[in-house]
C-alpha cells in the first residue's frame, strides 16, 4: 500500500473510532458496539441500538463527530491482559465474544478517546482529533448487517460514512457515485421498465417486461444467426436431469451446493437436480452417433437457460440472479484444430462484443487452477499441466494481454474469461472459452482418426456474449438506457401536433412497421413540447413529429436523441436512413 | 355399443380364455393366471410365468390356441359361493386376491373351457370353441404390466393379441398399424436424428438433436413475429417461484402433485416449485404499472417453458413430456371487448394450424368444470355458471362445433381446447384458449374504468400453437418426416457428381446459404445415384445435382421430393422458386 493510501487507511480507522464515541453519546450508553472497520471508501461501525437509525439523524451525527474533533481529544494506546480485557469491556457483549476468542496469554491493545471512551482495537491511529480537522466524510447510509455474518445471528445497524483524506477527492467521489447511480441497471432497468423482480417469485429471479424481453429476443437471434453463418448447429436440451447424469460429469461432487435439486436420494426411487451448466446435456448430441475425424470439428450451441442455487446475499439486479439464459456451446474437435477453433471461438466474442459497443470496457483473465485446493477439481496433475501448458500457448500466440486468476478455473479446465466492470467497479465475467478433455473422458466421447483408433476429442467450452441478462445489465449501464437503435425497444415516438394528424400519423406508423421497425404513436391530448419532452425521457432515438406540412407532403418532422431537430424530410428517406442504421447495428 | 360390436367383444374375452389355457398348456401348471380383458383392438392376458415369453414362442403359442379352438371345447358357465371359489383356486394366489376383495355373501361365477380349465369370469362367452373358427388373431407383443397396475407388486408378463371377427378386418387393422408405425415420430423423429432420449437424463426429457432445434427456432420466431404484427407484447419470466406464488394463484392447493418441488417446507426458508403455467408470472407485468382502461386490451406472449411432473407410464416421445415450451399468452380486457379478442385468439389459433398444414385434422372441446368434483376447482358455482355461459355464448356466435368435456376446465376456469390425434389415435390438446376471472381476482389486478371505479379485468389465457415439442411431433406423423420447405431443417441437398465438380458445388453452397438457405453438400465419394438415393432417405425437399454442364452454364439439376427429376435450370432461377416456396411458406 502506498504511504498516501497507509495515511488515508489509519484517518479511517480513527475516524470510525469519533463515530462510535459520537453515537454513544448522542444515543446513550446501552448502545453497543460491534466492530468498525476502515474500507475503501471511508469507514463503518456496526451498532446494537434499540431503535432505528435513520435519514434524519445523520446531521446530527455528523455534528456530534465534528464537535468531538474540535475537543482535541488524544487517541490513547494500552496495552493489558486478557483478564482486564474481559472486565474492562464487561457492559460490551460483542467485544467480550472477540476477547473470548483470543488466546490466554495474548497481550490486547485497546485505545482510549478521551477519558470516556475505549475501544478494543490494534490501532495505528491519529494522535490527537486535531489531526481530523481537515478530514472530509459524509454519511452515506445505514444498513442491516448480521453480526458476523450469520443469518444466525442478531441483526445490527451499520453506520456507511465515506471518508477522504480532503474535500476535493470526497467530492469527486460523490459525483462519481451519483453518476453511476443514474446508470445503475438495477435502478434505471427498473424505472425504464426493463424488468422487475417480486417478493412472492423471489430474488435473483427477474421478470423481463416487454422491452426488456424484445432486447434479449433481438440479441438472442443475433447471435443464433450468426453462430449458424460460422458453422455451429443448433440444440436444445432439457434443464433437468436425473442425479445419474451429474455424478457421471462430476457435478454431484464438486458443483451440489451451487445446484438445485428436486428430492431427496434417501427417500426418492429419481432425484432430478436443474442444470447449473450444459456440457453434459449438449454432450448426448455428440454421443447420439458413432463419429470420425471427418465429422470434426462438431460445433454445436445453444440458447440455453442455467440454474444456480446462489445465495440471498449475493444476487444483484440482472448480473448475478438464479435463473439465465446464455449463448452457449462446445465444439469437439482434434489436437491439430485445437488452436484455429479457440481462435474463431474468440474472434467470435470479439466481434459480438465490438458490436455491441463494449469492446474497450473488456479485459481478459487466463483462470487456472488451485492446486493447494485439489477437492474442488477433477483430473490429475499431469492432465491440468498439459491443459493449462496448451491454452496458455494458444492465448501468448495470440498476443492476448492476460491476467492470471488462480482457483478461478472451472472444476475440469481451465478459462480464458472476458471481465468487465459495471458501473460499481465491481468485475464479474461476460464471456467464457474453456479447454477440456476431462469431461470427454467422463462421458466415453470419442472419435475414430484415420489410423483407425479410438480417440479423445478435445472440447472447448464457450459462450459468445455470455449471459442475455447479465448483457442487458451491461448495455443498460453503458449507453444510460439509451440503447443502439438495432437494439431499442422503441426505435421511433411519433408524435401528432393535433388531433387533425391523427390519421396521417397512424398511416406514418403502418408504414414503418411494415419494416418491421418497433413503432409507438403518442396521441394524447398534450402539448408538443411535453410529448418531445417523454420521448425524450424514454430514451427513444427517434421523435416524429406529424402537423399540417408533415401531412400535407408525406414527410415526417425528426428529432434524433442526443442530435435534436433534423427538420422535415420525406418519409421514405427517414425509412431508409434508419433501415440502414438499424442494419449496420450502428452504436450510439 | 353396437350389437356387433358386443358380438365382438365377447369373442375376443372368449379368446383370451382360449389363450390363457394355451399358455397353461405350453408352459405347464406352474404358470399363474392374472387377468385377461377385450380391448378395443383384441385381448391380453397377465400371467406369472418362470421364464421370459419371447417373439420366438408366438407361432406355438398361435398354434397351440387353434388346436384348442379345433377340439370344440364348450364354455361352461357355473356359480359358485366365495367359499368354494377360494377352495377352488387355492393354486392361483392372484384369483385369491380378486376373490377376497369381494362381499362375504356374493355368489361367484366361473367359467370352465373343457374338463380341464376353468376361469373366475363374469361371462358372457360364446358356447363352445367351434364358434371361434373364423375369428382371426394375431400375437402382438409381449410386455412387462405390474399386477394391478402398481409398482409395489410384482412384475408380469402380459401377452396382448390382435383379434377381430373376420380376417380382412385383422388385416385392415394391422395395415393401419404398420403405416402408423412408419409414421410415429417416437420411432420416426429419432432414425431422422429429430430427438433422443438417455437414460441418465431421465424419461419425459428429450434432447432435440440439431435437426429438431432448428425446427423449433423456425417455429418460434414465426409465432413470435406473427403475435408481434398482433400486437402482443412479448414477456420472459422466470421459471421457478417461491410457494407463496402458488398459494396465491391456487396452484399449491389445486395442482402441487402435478409440479417438481424444491425443497421442504417443514425444514427450508424458502420453498421453490418450477412453473407448471405461465399465467401468476405473466400477471406480474400487468401488476407493474397501475393500469386504466385505456390500457385494455392488453397482451402479453412468451416463448415459455414450462415443467410437470408427469408419471413414469405416461411420457410418450415428444407428445407427452416432463419439460415443454409453448407459445403462452395471457391477454387483459373489458368485459366489452372478450368476445372480439376470444375471436382474434382462435383466429390466429387457425392462422397457425392452416400454415402447419393441421388445420384438418383438429377438432374443438368446450372443455367444463366437475360439480361433482368441486375439490378440483376455485370459484363458487355462480362464478362458474357465469364464466361457462359467457364461452358457451361466444362459441355458439362464432358457429364453433364443438363437443363438451365434463371435468376437463383448467382449475380456474372453462376452456376451449383444439384436439389433435396422434397416428396412434389418442387424441391430446394442441391449443387451448381459456376464460377466467378468478385468478385476476386472486392476484388483485384491476383497472380503472371511464367512471374512477377500479374493476377486474378478464383474461384469456391462451396458446397460438401450443407446445413446441408436441407440435414437432404432430408435424413429423403428418409429413412422415418429409417437412415443407420452409420448415425442412435441410432444404437443399447438393450432389456433386465427381470431385471435378466441388469446387463449383461449393460455389452453389455459399450462394444459397447467403439467402439464409440451410444447405448440406454431399461430397462423399459415391455414384451419384447411391447420393440421391440417400437425400431422399432423409427427405430433403430438393436435391440439386452438379456435373460438367452444370458447372460450364452455372445452373443445377434439379430434383424434388415425391416430383422427381425437373431437369436443369439456372442457379438464380431455382434460388427464386424456392425463395417463393420457402415465404410463402408452401404446405407440402
Amino acid at each position: 500500500m502506498s504511504e498516501i493510501n497507509e495515511k488515508q487507511m489509519m484517518y479511517r480507522h480513527s475516524m470510525s473510532h469519533v463515530l462510535a464515541k459520537a453515537i454513544k453519546e448522542l444515543f446513550g450508553a446501552s448502545v453497543k458496539l460491534a466492530i468498525g472497520p476502515a474500507i475503501d471508501n471511508g469507514f463503518y461501525y456496526d451498532f446494537d441500538v434499540d431503535r432505528s437509525i435513520t435519514n434524519e439523524d445523520f446531521d446530527a451525527i455528523e455534528n456530534k463527530m465534528k464537535e468531538i474533533i474540535e475537543r482535541n481529544e488524544d487517541f490513547v494506546r494500552k496495552e493489558i491482559s486478557k483478564e482486564e480485557a474481559l472486565s474492562m469491556f464487561k457492559s460490551e457483549p460483542y467485544k467480550i465474544e472477540l476477547i473470548n476468542e483470543l488466546p490466554q496469554d495474548e497481550t490486547i491493545s485497546i485505545y482510549y478517546l478521551g477519558d470516556d471512551f475505549v475501544d478494543l482495537c490494534r490501532g495505528p491511529h491519529v494522535e490527537n482529533t486535531k489531526f481530523l480537522r481537515g478530514f472530509a466524510y459524509k454519511i452515506n447510509r445505514v444498513s442491516g448487517a448480521y453480526w458476523r455474518g450469520s443469518e444466525k445471528n442478531k441483526m445490527l445497524q451499520r453506520v456507511y460514512v465515506y471518508g477522504f483524506l480532503d474535500k476535493s477527492e470526497l467530492k469527486k467521489y460523490i459525483n462519481a457515485m451519483e453518476e453511476a447511480m443514474k446508470r445503475d441497471h438495477n435502478k434505471l432497468g427498473r424505472e425504464l421498465g426493463i424488468f422487475t423482480t417480486v417478493d412472492s417469485i423471489g430474488q435473483g429471479l427477474p421478470i423481463l417486461l416487454p422491452k426488456g424481453a424484445r432486447i434479449i429476443q433481438l440479441l438472442q437471434r443475433f447471435v443464433e444467426d450468426e453462430e449458424q453463418k460460422r458453422g455451429w448447429l443448433l440444440t436444445k436440451t432439457p434443464f433437468m436431469a436425473k442425479s445419474d447424469l451429474y455424478k457421471i460429469s462430476g457435478h454431484w461432487d464438486h458443483y451440489k451446493d451451487g445446484m438445485f435439486v428436486l428430492g431427496d436420494e434417501a427417500k426418492d426411487k429419481e432425484v432430478f437436480a436443474l442444470r447449473p451448466m450444459t456440457c453434459p446435456f449438449q454432450y448426448q448430441a455428440y454421443l447420439n452417433e458413432a463419429r470420425s475425424y471427418k465429422d470434426l470439428p462438431l460445433r454445436y450451441n445453444e440458447t440455453s437457460t442455467l440454474f444456480r442455487n446462489e445465495a440471498s446475499g449475493e444476487m444483484h439486479g440482472l448480473i448475478r440472479v438464479r435463473q439465465f439464459t446464455i449463448s452457449e456451446g462446445h465444439l469437439m474437435c482434434t489436437p491439430e484444430q485445437l488452436e484455429d477453433e479457440f481462435k474463431n471461438c474468440l474472434e467470435l466474442a470479439i466481434y459480438m462484443l465490438k458490436t455491441l459497443g463494449l469492446y474497450e470496457d473488456a479485459s481478459y483473465r487466463f483462470s487456472q487452477w488451485d492446486p493447494n485446493n485439489r477437492d474442488k477439481y477433477i483430473g490429475t496433475d499431469e492432465q491440468w499441466a498439459e491443459a493449462q501448458d496448451i491454452m496458455g500457448k494458444i492465448l501468448d500466440k495470440l498476443e492476448i494481454p492476460y491476467t492470471i486468476g488462480i482457483g478461478e478455473a472451472a472444476f475440469y479446465g481451465p478459462k480464458l474469461d472476458i471481465q468487465i466492470r459495471n458501473v460499481w467497479g465491481k468485475e464479474d465475467t461476460l464471456i467464457t472459452i474453456q479447454i477440456d478433455q476431462l469431461l470427454a473422458e467422463k462421458f466415453g466421447m470419442e472419435y475414430t482418426d484415420k489410423d483407425g483408433a479410438k480417440k479423445t476429442p478435445y472440447i472447448i467450452h464457450r459462450t459468445s456474449i455470455g449471459c442475455y441478462e447479465r448483457t442487458l445489465a451491461y448495455l443498460i449501464e453503458k449507453y444510460a438506457g439509451a440503447f443502439p437503435t438495432w437494439l431499442a425497444p422503441t426505435q421511433v415516438k411519433i408524435l401528432n401536433i393535433a388531433d387533425a394528424h391523427l390519421e396521417y400519423a397512424r398511416s406514418v406508423k403502418e408504414k414503418l412497421e411494415s419494416y418491421g421497425l418497433r413503432v409507438e404513436l403518442d396521441d394524447r391530448n398534450e402539448k408538443i413540447g411535453k410529448k418531445i419532452r417523454d420521448a425524450q425521457l424514454e430514451k427513444v432515438p427517434y421523435s416524429v413529429i406529424v402537423g399540417d406540412n408533415e401531412a400535407a407532403s408525406g414527410s415526417v418532422a425528426v428529432r434524433k436523441r442526443f442530435v435534436g431537430d433534423q427538420g422535415s424530410i420525406a418519409l421514405d428517406e427517414f425509412i431508409k436512413n434508419i433501415m440502414q442504421e438499424v442494419t449496420s447495428k450502428v452504436i450510439g
